[in-house]
C-alpha cells in the first residue's frame, strides 16, 4: 500500500481533513498554506514539482479566507484549501510556461475559467506545477518523490508529485491521453479525471480538445469529489457537457453500496509488470463475488491507433507552430509531422469512433457498476528521460469516460501502483462512491491480515 | 412582389391560415390534406416536387387529427397540417431515397427526430420531396413552378417547389451550404434556417455534419416560426444546442419594434444580376434610416473556401463510399476525390474559423438587429443541368447563424428574388419579428404605390 512521505504535520492532511479541521477551528488557511510553503521549501530543490510558486500572495490569499470565516460569511466547499496549477493552466499574475522556454514570460490577462471557479470555491493558489514540455511526452524537471531516480509520470508530472509529496492537499491537471491517471499511480495518489467536457478548458492549453480533459490530484477519494465544484457551463468552451448526474459529495455521503465490477485486462495486457498482474490476481480474491472478468468489445483493439491519429492531427494543428519556430524534441517534431500528415477523412474517421466505442460500452456498463483495471503497467520507471507508458489510460481517454485511480497496490521495489476505476460516461459521482467503497474494503483487508 | 400560383382554394391557404380555419371548425384536417393530395395529383406531373407519396396513410392521419379534435382533446401547434419532407429524412413507410438509385429501397427502421416531433405536434406527413443527389450539386427532377424550364434551386428542390405550388403549406428540407435559402429564393417562398444546431438532425442523411442545418419552407413567417415545435434536445446529436431563446410564435405574436438593417453586400456582389441590385436599391429607399450600408469583417472574405474545405472534407468521410461503389454524378465525384485530398490540419483549420467569423460579428450586431443581403445572385437560372449559385446562403451557413428569405422582390422575367436577413446566434425569435416587420413594410409600401 502506498505510504505517505511524512506524517502529523499540517502538510500532510488530506484535504476533507483539513477542511474538517478549519471549521472546527482546530486549523487555519494560513497555518494550512504555510506549512505547505516550507514544505515546498524544503523538499522541492530535490523532487521540482514546481514551476513558479508565489509565497506572498498565496499567504495573503489565505489570510483573506480565514478573515471570511471569522466574520461568519458563507464559505464554499474548498474554503482556504492550497492548490496547485498544471503550468499550461493560465493564472494571473504567473506566467503560463507550458513546459516549453519560448513561454516563459507568457503572462495571461485573465484567469482560465477553471481557476475563477477555484478562487469561487475559496482554495488558495499556491503556484504552478512542472509540466512535460507542451503536455506531450518530453520530460521536465520532476522527479518521483518516492525515489529522485524514477520518473513522477506525466505530463501533469508536478501536480501529482507535489500531492504526493505533501506539498499541496489538491493540484489540477489535464489529461490528452494518460496525463493525469499515469503519475498518480506513479506517485501514489488518488487521481481524478471526469467525464469528457465536464469541466470547461477555457484558459488551458489547447492540444487536442477533442480529447483534452481537466483532472485532479489529491490524497483520498472525498478530496477529488472537491472537483464537483469545479464543473459547470462555459460558453467559452464549445464542448463543454452538462453532467446531468447527482453532485459528487451529495453521493460520497450515501450509505454505501456494494458494486459489480467489470475486470478488464485490455488488449495491452502483455504491457504489464509481473507485480501488477499479482495485484491484479490479490485484488480479486479481495473482491470475490464483487469482482468478475469480463472482456472488452472487439472495436476496443484497435482504440490506441485512433486516439493516436486525433490526438496527432489536432496537437499538430494547435501546437504545430511551435514545432517550426522554436528547438523541440525529437518526440514532440515527430509528433507534429506525423500530424501533419494524417489526411481529414482518417482523422474524422477515428473522431467517429469516440462514440462508437463508448457506446459499445452499454451492455458491460447494464451488468457492471465500473471497469477495473491497472492506471499504469506497474511502478514507476527507473528512467528520468521518459514519463512512462499512457496505454492504461489511452481507451477511457478516447471515449471521454470518467475514470480513477487508487493507490492500493504496491509493487516488487515498494512502490505504488494503481487501480484504476472507469465508470458511465456522466456517471462520475456514482464512480466516486465505488472507488470509495473499494478504497474501504482493501483497508479492511490489510487490517484483518495485519 | 411573388405571385400565388393559384388563389381561393384549401391547398394555397398558409399554414397559419389553416391552422385559424381549423380552429373555427370551417376546414377539417381531411378536406386540407386531401385538397393537398389533388393539387399534388393536378400539377405535379409537371412540377416533380415529390419522391414519394402515400394518399391512403396521408388521409388516415388527418381522420385520426380530426377525430382528436373533435374528441376536445389538447391539440399542439401543428395539428392537422400536411407536410413534406426532403427524401434525405427518414420517415418509416417510406424509402429515404437520398437522390440516388442505389437507396430507392433503402428503408429505415424508425422515424427521424425531426419526424417524431413533427407527429407529436400534429402534422400529417404527406410524403418525400425530392432532393437533389445526396444532397450535394447534381439536379434531381423538380421543375420550377414559376417556369418549368428553370431549376427551382437545390438541394432542397421538392420542398421548395411543393410549398409554392400549394402542394403543402409546409416543408422541411436541410442546409448543408444553401439548400434552403436558395431554392426557397427560387421559388418564391419563405425559407427559414434556424440557429445551427437547434434542430436535431438523427435520422437525416450525414453529409457534412459540422454545417447540416434543418430548414423550413412556407408561405409566410408566422409559418415558419412553426418550426420551433420542431427544437429541441436529442441526446444522439451531438452538436445539438439548446436555444436559450424566447419561443418563436411567442416574440412574433409581440408588438412589432422598428429595427435597423445593415445592408451588407457580400464579397460576392459581383455575381449578383442586375436586378437584384436594382431591387435592393429600391429596398433600401423604402427602409430609410432603418436600412444602413454596412461592411463585413475582413475575415469573410476567406470565408467560402474554409466552407469548401469543411464540407468537401466531411461528405468525402460520410459519403465517399457512394463514389466507389455507385454511377455517381461528375461533380459529385469531384468533390469526393478533393475531400480525400485534405489534410486533417488543413480541415481543423477551417473548422477553427466558424466560431472566429461568426464572433468578428459581434460589434456588427451590437448596433444592428440583422443583416439584409440577397438570398441569390438573382431570379433562377434558365437552366436544368444547374441548381444555381449557393453562394449568398455560404457565409451564414458557415458561422451557424439564423436565417430567412422572404420572396420580397422580383426580377427582369417576373420570377421572385428572396431578400435574406440573418441574425446573431440563436436569437431566432427576433429574426424572425425583424422579418415579419420588413414584410409588412413592403406590403404596406405596395398598397400605397398601388
Amino acid at each position: 500500500m502506498a505510504k505517505r512521505i511524512a506524517m502529523g504535520e499540517p502538510a500532510d492532511l488530506s484535504a476533507s481533513e483539513a477542511l474538517e479541521l478549519m471549521s472546527e477551528g482546530a486549523l487555519s488557511a494560513q497555518a494550512l498554506t504555510e506549512a505547505c510553503l516550507d514544505r515546498i521549501e524544503a523538499v522541492d530543490p530535490q523532487i521540482h514539482a514546481w514551476a513558479q510558486t508565489d509565497r506572498r500572495r498565496a499567504v495573503f490569499e489565505a489570510r483573506a479566507r480565514d478573515r471570511r470565516r471569522a466574520d461568519g460569511l458563507p464559505l464554499s466547499a474548498m474554503h482556504g484549501i492550497p492548490v496547485g496549477l498544471k503550468d499550461i493552466i493560465d493564472v494571473q499574475g504567473f506566467a503560463t510556461g507550458n513546459g516549453i522556454p519560448r513561454d516563459a514570460d507568457n503572462r495571461p490577462t485573465e484567469d482560465a475559467s477553471i481557476v475563477r471557479r477555484l478562487r469561487d470555491a475559496g482554495a488558495v493558489i499556491v503556484g504552478k506545477t512542472v509540466t512535460t514540455e507542451l503536455a506531450y511526452f518530453h520530460p521536465g524537471a520532476t522527479r518521483n518523490p518516492h525515489d529522485p531516480e524514477r520518473t513522477p509520470g506525466g505530463s501533469s508530472s508536478g501536480s501529482a508529485a507535489a500531492v504526493a509529496a505533501g506539498m499541496v492537499p489538491f493540484a489540477v491537471g489535464t489529461q490528452t491521453n494518460g496525463s493525469v491517471i499515469r503519475p498518480a499511480s506513479f506517485c501514489g495518489v488518488v487521481g481524478y479525471k471526469p467525464s469528457y467536457g465536464t469541466v470547461p478548458r477555457t484558459g488551458i492549453l489547447r492540444a487536442a480538445p477533442s480529447l483534452d480533459q481537466v483532472g485532479f490530484f489529491a490524497r483520498r477519494v472525498e478530496d477529488v469529489a472537491l472537483a464537483g465544484e469545479l464543473m459547470g457551463p462555459d460558453d467559452r468552451d464549445p464542448d463543454y457537457r452538462l453532467n446531468p448526474g447527482p453532485l459528487l459529495t451529495t453521493t460520497l455521503s450515501e450509505p454505501p453500496l456494494a458494486p459489480d465490477l467489470a475486470m478488464v485486462e485490455t488488449p495491452f495486457w502483455d504491457r504489464t509488470d509481473a507485480d501488477t498482474r499479482d495485484g491484479f490476481a490479490e485484488l480479486l480474491e479481495v473482491l470475490g463475488v464483487h469482482g468478475t472478468a469480463a472482456e472488452l468489445p472487439e472495436v476496443f483493439g484497435r482504440g490506441a491507433g485512433w486516439l493516436a491519429t486525433v490526438m496527432a492531427a489536432e496537437m499538430a494543428r494547435n501546437l504545430g507552430h511551435y514545432a517550426d519556430a522554436d528547438p523541440v524534441s525529437a518526440a514532440f517534431q515527430a509528433l507534429v509531422e506525423q500530424g501533419r500528415s494524417i489526411h481529414a477523412v482518417d482523422y474524422l474517421a477515428a473522431r467517429d469512433m469516440q462514440a462508437i466505442m463508448r457506446d459499445s460500452l452499454e451492455p458491460l456498463f447494464e451488468r457492471f457498476d465500473a471497469i477495473l483495471t491497472p492506471a499504469a503497467p506497474g511502478e514507476a520507471p527507473r528512467d528520468l528521460n521518459s514519463t512512462g507508458d499512457p496505454i492504461f489510460s489511452t481507451l477511457w481517454t478516447f471515449c471521454g469516460l470518467p475514470a480513477v485511480t487508487l493507490p492500493l497496490l504496491a509493487g516488487e521495489n515498494g512502490l505504488p501502483i494503481g487501480v484504476q476505476l472507469i465508470g458511465p460516461y456522466g456517471q462520475d459521482a456514482k464512480l466516486l462512491r465505488t472507488a470509495r467503497w473499494l478504497t474501504r474494503l482493501c483497508a479492511s483487508k490489510v487490517e484483518e491480515s495485519g
